[in-house]
């Protein structure tokens, strides 16, 4: 049955795990694979055109590997890519901006939003559209963040540097009265004490790996795709998981493009324990020297 | 003639520029290439198999351009890939390990020598090989700084945060009680003062761009390849630049895969000026789903 199939989720790398937790706690029934494209990791300071290229091939390797629903947990992805990964695969896609912005417009009372995100997701300026469709009284404020990445990956979402760096990262924010503010790069969230304790207790933060998950649930529920058939083998461990709230198990199988045992150590820093099931692929084509263009 | 061919550079991204700087300065009538892998940077938490063929394709898409000798400037290419870019060229390749480990030999009196390098150039333990083949007696200690690439490229490095990271980065070294520091990733020259301030002034610190030049203009010394024809056009130019200090001017040629404005904007961080021949370009091959293995 199509709603026994898994869900798939791609990120640049690691920090899409976020977004796989918050999927799994909205929808513990359901499977997932996931893809991290470590080679070509990070997507933030990457151009339009490059992004679009590895986000489609990203997409065709999980749409080959048999799933129901695709959610494209890269905010840079989603930012610059998501027609051209709507255009290239049949599944139907979930990015994490519109979802984000709208949780964010829900949200705020006085309409100033606050947006922090990588190079790439800023300049697009995707944020600030998605927020204005929605909301065009809004007043939206954009800073990128990129030390923000690195100090999640390194274990260092506590220290006195993520504090310093959250501080200079985010004065004009404060400066600018924001009530809301959206962690647009799935690294975030980690940070995510540091950052509501500089901004303080009166602004409300947007996770939108959050947001996306409950794009995610109210569109399986629509499209009739929820995962139903709990009479299987397979149903009823996920009923067992789903009660033991177990991340990461035999039943999610997670691709990476690179450097998989960095991944699983990053990931047990994330996420509390590594993925089961790690394997190592190429998403894309032969190589083959291009000098001209 | 074929010294008057210029010699290429490569790097995964921007910090090779280091490289350049003190290939330009000891060698100021050479004519440079230089190749940054923006889109795919950083190799520094990346697998040697992917880094062989990343630095691979680098290699050739410059040598197809018509150098005289091949510069690898990414010290994680030199650690990882030196031995494959020598099978895939035909110009003599000269990476960063062997010189900077040889100039910290010279240099260290008590034989204790810091190395701090990205992630996979400490993984792979190359520097620590390449010291104790030439001082078996020296004590290697070596520290992934991964946290300093992100200040150079966001221009913080004569920040408070800069000098927080420095301290918990170098601490372990300095209990080591290292009186020699490699600085062996081509990012770190950018946080010199704050690295010499955090280790203290008995400690030496080597730049592996440095002793990489030296060793680039003996190699064109004992292999004639040393520019020779001053009379041309081009000649002339090279010697007016050579007595002005230019940098980035019109004799060199930039690539990069990506985002080269982004390029540029750091470039002028780490130069003082932006190149004024800079082209986007493409290293790799077609673009193919490959979903199997």
């Amino acid at each position: 049955m199509k709603s026994d199939l898994p869900i798939g989720i791609f990120d640049s790398g690691v920090g899409g795990l976020t977004v796989y937790r918050a999927l799994h706690e909205r929808l513990p029934d359901e499977r997932f694979i996931y893809l991290g494209d470590t080679a070509r990791v990070p997507y933030g300071t990457k151009s339009l055109a490059t992004v679009e290229r590895y986000a489609i091939e990203n997409a065709r390797f999980l749409e080959a590997r048999g799933i129901k629903l695709l959610v494209v947990a890269c905010n840079t992805a989603s930012a610059l890519a998501l027609p051209a990964i709507r255009g290239a695969v049949g599944v139907p896609s979930v990015g994490m901006i519109e979802t984000g912005a709208g949780a964010a417009v829900r949200e705020s009372e006085g309409k100033r939003i606050g947006v922090i995100a990588t190079e790439s997701t800023v300049r697009s300026g995707a944020y600030a559209h998605a927020i204005a469709k929605l909301a065009p009284d809004a007043k939206v404020s954009e800073r990128a963040c990129p030390l923000f990445v690195a100090l999640a990956e390194e274990g260092w979402a506590e220290s006195e540097v993520a504090r310093l760096v959250a501080e200079e990262y985010l004065r004009e924010l404060r400066e600018a009265d924001i009530d809301t503010l959206v962690l647009g790069c799935t690294h975030y969230p980690i940070l995510r004490r540091v950052i509501q304790e500089t901004v303080g207790d009166g602004v409300r933060l947007i996770d939108s790996g959050d947001a996306a998950a409950e794009s995610v649930a109210a569109l399986l529920e629509e499209s009739g795709l929820r995962r139903r058939s709990f009479g299987t083998a397979t149903g009823q461990l996920l009923r067992e998981r789903a009660r033991a709230g177990r991340l990461c198990d035999d039943l999610d199988h997670f691709y990476v493009t690179d450097a998989a045992e960095r991944f699983a150590r990053v990931a047990e820093r994330f996420l509390g324990s590594a993925p089961r099931v790690l394997e190592a692929v190429e998403v894309w084509g032969h190589d083959e020297l291009h000098t001209g263009k």
